[in-house]
């Protein structure tokens, strides 16, 4: 049977040593945020995460979630009990103002704890987690009145959010869509439509379900233009709060998923049930990205909780599985055979996923912080700068860390051998929920020319340039310092790769966008590559300046040796994706449709 | 609903054009393979493939396989069906020597099939891939008896094979084995033990089972010097042929798998059960051996199926999914969207899996042709020189084109967005069936370590300087010729990493033997990247002679782009590699087993 720890005291030192979050102690929540409360809040998240939330993943793998007749749907045994702990734990209002109930505490908080649930189980904690969506979309685009109805509700946890964009013809596209909105003359509409893909549509963890649904007002412009917003509750809302007559919103059914199949994914029917407009008319893309990037955020680190959890699993079968002996000689010779941990290709594995999931943390981390800046500093340039970073860094966030921690999955999986491919070892779940991570809120490939036709050119590329001159700058600083070298001289080749391949887009990329499409994904891995290797080396200084002071010394030593495996063996990937990258679009885009 | 077409096109080009097979006219079996003898098994193979065993892919893996209370098995609907017709083929016995029922056909031959039928339907395909595997140990070890006994059923397919290693603390480690052989006085054994994973252990196919298993004769040496091979019928065979009593073996229970769950991978109880001694006493591995590298290859072309149907079916996906316009401006003006193939990310995703797939045929059939000259050849260096490059290659046969097989479903499943986590569109079978082949016949990392310990120093490194000096002299054979540059060229940095990669080893893996297990994976995909690139370049020169005939233009034009952007996107990978062996084993095994 699987498992899972919080990895809290890694999360501590990010938060304390590598990221100093007490210098932000000026934002507001911050100064709440002190040492023992930020260990406290992680310590209880952690408890959560690895004693009431972890122990259920398994077990709602194999029962998933069944809709009956009258279209109520039932989650996995045990998950109502989970969600009510989680609900009563607070953890849903954890960085919201204090005025809807939340905590207000900072986001990067927020997100070290959404990690931990979803390492511990993705499916469940995916009701929580678009709840918070729907929560950030309501906070930033509702009217005073919405906020009051819905957000103290869903932020106790009683009522839960969805985000239904998508139809059957149209994912990426949505200008296609067809869900249609009429005025009903009361300031409310009627919205008729089929959406598709909507997780946590229906179940049975809450009393109310407020969705976010984006549709066209009759005679809107066609396209992109022509979409709005709209809250549309499944239970109304009585003036009093007290929930009033069914919506006409329904589940018509369930998918069949690879994974996550806790997690209720519902084709949901309008049938003309009533909505209310959330922001302006038409500008329903604009407020539902609020919503998509906070969520794309989540979704990155859904992708490092799942690589956790499967390296955890695998770190327990490598010390216990008895099998072959040492190269260099026997290691337990009083077993029968050595465990396999000793073994340089299992090792090599161990390293591999774990020398990310730290870097990867960090960068998380790190960009939850760059959010929680943008939207808290008194600082117009402070802001700006962190909005900066966050917008380049959140289709690496979301497209870098799931293609990589599904991909460690699958090597954590590949360690148990054939008991790796046998539903009841769990390796198998977690390949199969990670891959959910790569698709939803935007494929992997969308983050990618998000990153390339929107983030890199915005503003003159502004925040490219930004990052490009604060890893040069952290190089040059600690090129003096010896102990420094083995984590800033290879960032140097990692940065020219990254740079050159900034400039060789600007000079082929404008006259010819194919070439930007063609190199878009390992841009995406390239950049990703660097920004891992900036964390790395931010970490090792951090524990440097530990080991300096005389603490935690093996701790810090063996994030020395990660480090290291990740600067020789990992980084070395950027020249790849600057040749890919190079090769333009010629060959990709030779063919004619008909010659594939 | 998913859809298989075999390609039979590219065989044949493959066979004729690049392999010219009709050179070995003068080997046993290759004179009656005739161009129209090959072209007319492959089409009736592939429509084999296509209209009897794709159509119950996606049905079987929905409905799995049945243990009744009794032990008995039932596979999914229609499988007995396709069964017989697979049967009734004679497509088991297609590369058998005809005294024993078979064809006597090329194994080469053989091996497109089986590529036809793994894409068409991997768990189907497995009953009679088994079965090969079995009747090919019986072929070299068995006795005269036993092969009159066995092979002629085994051949028409009324009888099928299995292969029993596996026991629940013993994996690669086979010298741990448990199950116990006695003499029972009369020249047979009984046979005492439980197996694990054993694919086709039960099923209602065919009339018979033939279990080779491996076990320890009691009093015999512990480890893998104590291990001898059985034959072990699930009904004994009376001495006319006829079937006799039902012997002590059972299926105690099937696994719950991620994947080819057409297929019953069983638990197999053997409670004094009758067999027989193939080959030797202790000298089981020995005669497993001939089974498990056959085996190998035909993983290896599982892998290559997969990665093929995928393909598949996201280029039919990406030809009508309409989404998003052209960067270039619409394509489809007519339409509400373009299809998403005018998107260059998509077309770099297909590219990179159709670059993979017909060079990774080419190795397969080249390999295989290897196999036909070492086992047919009555030239004793013709002899040595195949048997060398076959044991060099089948590692990389099985480990990279499983991989990549893999990595290559997850990349055309992502083509499809949402759809492609939803099981009704068959991608996630293709990602779930496929992942299986990393891992038996030897999990991929178990691979690596038999191309850098045993086939990478045997004979003093023959194979492998065999490999270099050929692919340099076809590098210098054509490095006057203009239309070849474009694929040449870059084959000799590519080739060069590979000569510093094993100089390295020579130089540090001897004393370090730590070294060559860090190594192993990146050496690996290294020599698999350079095979394939010298696949492509062979592609490449007969796409030129066939063009030159003015024949076929268009569909070798096609090959002549893919065979640059694989130059141009893939074969760069090999420097990567060599920089993680150079890396050496110091990070990898610097820490404790507990700091992990």
């Amino acid at each position: 049977m699987p498992s899972y720890r919080a990895p809290v005291e890694d999360t501590l030192f990010l938060l304390n040593d590598v990221l100093a979050i007490h210098r932000y102690d000026n934002l507001p929540g911050f100064s709440e945020a002190s040492p023992d409360v930020v260990e406290a809040v992680l310590n209880e998240g952690g408890k959560l995460a690895s004693e009431i939330l972890a122990p259920l993943n398994l077990s709602g793998d194999q029962e998933g979630c069944t809709r009956r007749e009258n279209g109520s749907v039932a989650t996995p045994k045990g998950f109502k009990a989970a969600y009510d702990a989680y609900a009563a734990g607070g953890w849903m209002g954890l960085s919201v103002p204090e005025e809807f109930g939340g905590q207000g505490l900072p986001h990067v908080l927020n997100t070290a704890i959404q990690e931990f649930g979803s390492g511990a189980n993705l499916a469940l904690s995916m009701y929580p987690g678009l709840t918070q969506g729907a929560v950030a979309a309501l906070l930033v685009h509702g009217s005073q009145e919405q906020k009051t109805t819905y957000l103290p509700k869903m932020v106790e946890g009683a009522w839960t959010g969805t985000m239904n964009l998508t139809e059957p013809h149209c994912g990426t596209d949505l200008g296609l869509l067809k869900t249609k909105a009429v005025p009903n003359g009361d300031g409310s509409y009627s919205l008729t439509g089929t959406k598709i893909f909507i997780s946590a549509g229906e179940h049975d963890l809450a009393e109310n379900i407020v969705h976010l649904v984006i549709a066209r007002i009759e005679g809107a412009p066609s396209g992109t233009k022509g979409i709005s917003l709209f809250v549309v509750p499944k239970f109304l809302v009585n003036e009093d709060g007290s929930l009033g007559e069914r919506n006409a919103v329904s589940c018509g059914s369930l998918e069949h998923k690879m994974g996550i199949h806790g997690n209720a994914t519902c084709v949901m029917n309008y049938d003309g049930a009533k909505g209310w407009l959330v922001g302006e008319e038409n500008r329903g893309l604009n407020a539902m990205f609020v919503m998509m990037n906070e969520a794309r955020l989540a979704v990155g680190v859904q992708g490092l909780g799942q690589s956790e959890v499967a390296y955890q699993n695998a770190v327990a079968y490598a010390r216990e599985r008895l099998q072959g002996r040492a190269l260099t000689g026997a290691k337990a010779p009083d077993k029968v055979a050595d465990p396999i941990i000793v073994h340089p290709d299992v090792r090599r594995t161990l390293m591999q996923i774990r020398a990310f999931n730290e870097a990867g943390r960090a960068l998380i981390l790190w960009t939850a912080l760059n959010s929680d800046i943008a939207h808290r500093s008194q600082d117009a340039a402070e802001r700006q700068a962190a909005e900066d970073m966050l917008g380049l860094m959140t289709p690496v966030v979301k497209g870098v860390l799931t293609d990589r921690g599904f991909a460690n999955a699958v090597e954590a999986q590949q360690m148990f051998g054939g008991h790796g491919y046998v539903e009841e070892w769990g390796m198998s779940q977690f390949v199969r929920d990670a891959r959910i991570a790569m698709i939803y809120e935007g494929a992997n490939g969308i983050q990618a020319m998000d990153l390339i036709g929107r983030k890199l050119p915005k503003d003159g590329g502004r925040a490219m340039m930004a990052f490009l001159t604060e890893v040069q700058s952290y190089i040059k600083d600690h090129g003096e310092d010896e102990a420094m070298q083995p984590f800033v001289a290879p960032l140097q080749p990692a940065l020219n790769d990254l740079q050159a391949a900034v400039m060789w887009l600007m000079q082929n990329a404008f006259s010819k966008p194919d070439n930007a499409g063609a190199g878009a994904t390992d841009l995406m891995h390239l950049l990703g590559n660097v920004v891992l290797g900036y964390m790395w080396a931010r970490i090792a200084k951090a524990a440097l300046a530990k080991k300096a002071g005389g603490t935690d010394i093996e701790r810090m030593d063996a994030k020395l040796v990660l480090g290291r495996f990740f600067m020789e063996r990992m980084l070395p990937e950027t020249s790849l994706r600057l040749a890919r990258i190079k090769a333009g679009a010629e060959t990709t885009m030779a063919l004619p449709a008909e010659a594939f």
